[in-house]
């Protein structure tokens, strides 16, 4: 498998970990939401490179209808975001068209 | 750092990788786009675990402003999409709510 493929079943296979200590294998409680993000989601390295609002907004909005359960699909667009937040840090907020000419 | 966090570095890794042979790093163009798929999205081993119906609307709603150019937010939502589409093959759609009160 490519390196993009590995990254999507890894991301899976997160969301399997910690969504499959109670019965319902398909959702994050609040408990496994808080240990996934403890575990998964606090090494210093990884926070310092992530934009802060985008984290803040990622991680919020993670349960957006508010029924205490994060569905894989809440929680793939929370990591969407977190790589978001990521890539913004490392580039810039969208604009800078004056560096366009750079190679 | 975490399995989660390698795999969104992974993530922004791969698209840097395939935007960076142009003049604008911050975007795929086509021929970017083309060769990231082809590279990264066809192994026969990932794609068999992948929901045909998602991974074709999210290769297909890629650049969804349809300007040819694919920022890395459009990126990252379909590498969300097809996740999802890798997790709904492996457990199914998202119904069964005969289930609601277990716990």
């Amino acid at each position: 498998m490519s390196k993009l493929e590995k990254a999507i079943v890894a991301i899976v296979e997160v969301f399997e970990e910690y969504a499959g200590t109670d019965e319902d294998k398909r959702k994050l409680n609040n408990a496994e939401l808080g240990a996934l993000i403890k575990a998964q989601l606090s090494c210093p390295e990884f926070k310092d490179k992530v934009d802060e609002g985008d984290a803040k907004e990622a991680l919020e909005g993670i349960d957006k209808n508010h029924d205490g359960q994060v569905s894989f699909k809440e929680f793939s667009k929370c990591v969407a975001n977190l790589s978001e937040g990521y890539f913004k840090k490392k580039y810039g907020k969208e604009k800078g068209g004056k560096c366009k000419h750079h190679k």
